[in-house]
Parts: C-alpha cells; sequence; structure tokens
C-alpha cells in the first residue's frame, strides 16, 4: 500500500492525533497508508535544549518523506496569505524526489486578494501592470491561490491546489477538499502505479 | 565554479534585476556563479492565460535547481512572521537533491515572538506548557528564527540561519548576512568540494 505523507499544520491543532486518526482512516478508503509527521519519534540522542529538538525533529520528518511514496498537503492559508512554511518546504522536498505532491487549501480566492486583505489597503497597479505593495514589493497576479511553485508542484503532480471554502471554525479542520485529493492520488496511482511511486526519474 | 541559486524573495523588489546584479557579483568574490530566478526564460510554448505562465516560471525555476550545486536562501519573514512561501518550497527543493542550503533573515529575534505579533494579543500558555494562538493553533517554542523545517535545513547544511538585524527600509535589501552565508558556503565547498556538489547521497 503507498505510503501518504500528511503535510501541514495540522500538528499544530489542540489534538493533532485525532485529526491523524481522521485522515489515516480516509486514506486506508482510498488505499493509502496514511502517515503523519509526529509518528515519527525523533532520534534525541545527544539532544541539548528546545533548539536541539526541533532540529532534530526536523530530521525525523525527512526521514519519514523519503520513506514515503507520495504527499496530501495541507495548504491551507496560514498565519498570513500563504500557506504554513513547513508545508510549502515540504512539498518542494517531496517534489524534488520525484514523488506526487497533492494540495488542497480551505480558502477562496485568489493570493493577489489575500495579500491585499493582510496589508490591509488597496494594491497599487504601477505602470507596468505589476501590483505592488505598500513596502514596494510586487504581487504575483497569475490568477493562482497561492505562490506560483506551490500551484506548479500540485500541477506538475497530475492534480491541483483544491480549493474548498468552509466556515472560518472548520478551515483547519475540514476534510473534503482533503478528500478530493485523495481521489486524485488514487487515479494517479490507478493509471501508473510505478511511475508515480518511482524516485527523481519519474519528474 | 559551482552554480549558487539565489532564492528568495528578492524576484518581487522594484528592481529585482539590480539586486540580483549585486548578488552575483559578491557570489563571484566567494567563488560561485549566482543564478537569479529570472535568469531562466520559462518555456512559454502552448502557455495561454496568466495561470499557465505561472506554471511555466515554477518548471523553469525547478529546472534551475536542479542545474545548481547549492543555495542562499532569503528566509526574511515576507508578509507574515515567516518567509515566502516559494523560497521555503525551493529551499525544501534542494534539500531533498543533497545540496547545502544556506539561509538568513534580515529581522531578529525568535519565530514565536513574531507570531505573537502576528495576531497582535498574547499567546496563551496551557497546562502542558505548549503556547496558544487565538485561533486555537499552537504555536512551536523552540526558540529558533523560524519553522524548524527552514532552520534544519540550514544546519544540516553546515551552516545556520543567519539573522541579522536591518532598520526596516533595508529589510529586504542588505545584504550582510547574504554575505555570511557565502564565507559559509565557500567554507564547505573548500573542505568537501565533492561531497558538497554531489546529489543525493550527500545527504
Amino acid at each position: 500500500m503507498p505510503r501518504l505523507y500528511l503535510a501541514g499544520p495540522d500538528v499544530f491543532l489542540p489534538d493533532p492525533l485525532a485529526q491523524a486518526d481522521r485522515k489515516k482512516a480516509l486514506c486506508r478508503q482510498y488505499g493509502f497508508e496514511g502517515v503523519f509527521p509526529l509518528d515519527a519519534a525523533p532520534d534525541l540522542a545527544g539532544v541539548r535544549g528546545p533548539a536541539d529538538a526541533g532540529l532534530a525533529i526536523a530530521r525525523a520528518n525527512e526521514e519519514t518523506m523519503r520513506a514515503c511514496d507520495l504527499a496530501v498537503a495541507n495548504a491551507t492559508p496560514f498565519r498570513g496569505p500563504s500557506l504554513d512554511p513547513g508545508t510549502a518546504y515540504e512539498m518542494g522536498f517531496m517534489r524534488a524526489l520525484g514523488k506526487p505532491v497533492f494540495a488542497y487549501a480551505n480558502a477562496p480566492g485568489p493570493y493577489l486578494d489575500r495579500v491585499e486583505a493582510h496589508y490591509g489597503t488597496p494594491l497599487v497597479r504601477e505602470g507596468g501592470g505589476r501590483w505592488t505593495a505598500p513596502d514596494g514589493m510586487s504581487v504575483e497576479d497569475f490568477g493562482l491561490a497561492d505562490n506560483l511553485m506551490i500551484v506548479g508542484a500540485a500541477e506538475a503532480s497530475g492534480g491541483a491546489l483544491v480549493v474548498e471554502d468552509v466556515p472560518e471554525g472548520s478551515r483547519h479542520t475540514d476534510l473534503a477538499a482533503f478528500e478530493a485529493c485523495l481521489r486524485l492520488a488514487r487515479q494517479r496511482f490507478a493509471e501508473a502505479p510505478r511511475a508515480a511511486a518511482a524516485g527523481p526519474s519519474a519528474v
């Protein structure tokens, strides 16, 4: 059964293991073994202090990803207009290994609109057509739901960034879009199980 | 000369190519060829509309990264308490390929403090010792400058997330911390040029 890495800020939920169990049960329905980041016990030998512990967790997560065949990432906007940066990192990690990365975001609308809301002041369109934020940095305007690398990874994996509008209170727990990603993943693995599960050559 | 991928939100500066030139000149001083994301011309054949163009750029950036030997990432907080998500993605991508990833942030202080500032209200410490944000999501407290995957990548590459406090106005342009990363990179490549430039086996 292909091992599916459950990337996302779900680890920060009040009860992360309950959410992990819900996701793993859905994974099984679609023929995957769900693997949650907290499943791996980091090697704490020689660890001194919290910074060391954090780095040990990072190493454990990387080992876990290498041992998985694909990922479904919770790319819901997190503390800003974009997804959680740890999740973005993990999407890039899996993608570089040639492993499919599906992703979902429980938030509607294009990135550009969320950036405008983040600054709380209208973006300015300059002569060249670039949208510019109050800090002078331009804002990408491709009509995508997040940074182009994030959406690109999902598209290149045979899926898309699945976007769902859910009530604010269930933004980090709703699993409809997650399940849509599992459907895409099952389809991809049914079509080309070997290619999908293969290493870097399957980019 | 090792090819060094210049990851970061520098592409969103008002004059990104001027910043690219400054970074490339510094790279040469340290024995590297700097490669800026905008150097690659995306393949626009068959591209229809802005979303397609965005995805073509994503593909071009991934090809560029595969052709580079290491990266220095600008991990300065961007539109929130963490770095730009495209940069986080690229750090994970290079790390998965076993290529060294150095990183810097032109902002002082731990991630926890910036998260508190982001919410604009004090974090609450629960019985178990976890800090919790107003949305109920916990906040990692390892004393690190950003998400543990980001700092972990820099540490595992033989460096650290180099943090520099600079005036607000030069947060996205100051290159002192970037140059500190180049020093770390030169040291690593001088010590083990082959291992540092090798593929996934050099993790």
